[in-house]
């Protein structure tokens, strides 16, 4: 009995169908089992765990071939998981791949991250699920080194499992193969966009925003996190857990009278 | 001193500027403080944490009296957070209040909702922050038992503060004020969106889907959870962490040997 064989693997993504992450992905889990891609047909990169209720949702099949079909969709990620489950997927699938992400989905930007909601979509259905991002917005950007450490890292999965209702989210610094220094296993790093919209004004007259920003640390000296690790050239991996309950606190506000 | 003279609250929500529920929210906060509106102009149920980076935002001011402003934006619930945050108020808020919002935002459906979106927002930027929820999408709802609730809920918050980093979910069942049997703190239920796409076929012959769906519990003997206390006629206070961070699983994971 072969692993290879028996395995099916869900592919999607934020960046859309064509993104060359979402290619790359696919060429590193080719050989793993039976792939399908259910990926935005358009770019949905900051829609989080949008899902659409607005208009209906189309599916469209772009490719097939042996052990590869692809399929684009007009909806968020989240959407295309949830079609993958209950319209597409002959049954549940062994591993949910979101990914390669163009763009860190370190710290605070998991909250944003289509790709991220993606795979906390896999593991609320209780699919092992990994998100994938690189650190670099480049559409053109050198995937080398993030092939070699997805591949690393989606085998172990397979062969250890993860414990149910926890997801992965992995970030590789954008920086060639040879100067990784190697995987930390971390936390969410602490902080929060600082926003710079950029003010304009149309030829109405009418002002109008962009939204733009940077990352703030709040804890730049901590050596455990996501970030600092990303500074320090190791990928980072945080285990995340669907469960949003702070214990500690219920504690807290039960003392709270009200009465 | 007088502590309502000082406080300045932002109020949001994702049904948009003209939902009954911010009304009602509106008048709750009222006597407070200042108030600060800033919501879409649009219904955003389900858009979750997305942001906006695609189209330029607008804002509006559609309301000025003593101590409440009201401004509408094309934007989703976080861009109004973002917004308020960095280009209408004055200072940081002293709270975050999103809501009221016609759905329940209990367990899972807290990773879809644009309410619970906007006060993590508040509470990644470190205002206390609350999002409040009546289960019920009829948009005409009686809302008097959670504006009730919320007054009582609100004023704890302002007297007790909450811890940095968590803000709280809560939600109330759709039964008269005099049938709510009190206020439970709970945890978020373990459980998933089982969907039921309904398949359809365009004049042109092509298929499309509706998402639909329903929830499952997937520990209905737990008493301890907010889809038990809604079940029983309680209030349900969920507190809400930002580090998603399983810490258990760090450890787990640090034995793989990536090598």
């Amino acid at each position: 009995m072969t692993k290879k064989r028996e395995l099916l693997i869900l592919i999607t993504n934020d960046d859309g169908i064509k993104a060359k992450g979402l290619k790359s992905l696919v060429n590193v889990v080719k050989p793993l089992g039976k792939i399908v891609v259910v990926s935005p047909f358009e770019v949905h990169s900051g829609m989080s765990h949008a899902i659409t209720v607005k208009v209906p949702l189309r599916v469209k099949k772009t490719r097939e071939e042996h052990n590869l079909t692809v399929y684009g969709c007009n909806g968020t990620p989240v959407d295309c998981v949830k079609l993958a489950f209950n319209q597409i997927l002959p049954r549940k699938p062994d591993l949910l791949v979101a990914g390669i992400n163009h763009g860190s989905n370190a710290a605070a930007s998991i909250f944003y991250s289509g790709t991220m909601a993606a795979a906390l979509e896999g593991c609320i259905n209780e699919i092992p699920s990994v998100g994938i991002s690189l650190v670099s917005h480049n559409p053109d950007a050198d995937l080398s080194a993030t092939e070699f450490y997805s591949k690393l890292i989606i085998e172990k999965i397979i062969e250890n499992g993860l414990p149910k209702s926890i997801c992965l989210n992995v970030n590789v610094p954008k920086i060639s193969l040879e100067k990784i220094a190697g995987i930390k296993v971390c936390r969410q790093t602490k902080g929060y966009w600082q926003e710079e919209f950029e003010k304009r004004t149309d030829p109405q007259g009418n002002k109008y925003f962009w939204l733009t920003g940077k990352f703030h640390n709040s804890e730049p000296e901590a050596h455990d996190t996501d970030e600092w690790a990303l500074d320090n050239n190791y990928v980072s991996i945080v285990p995340i857990q669907v469960d949003l309950t702070s214990y500690h606190t219920m504690r807290e506000i039960k003392n709270w009278n009200f009465t």
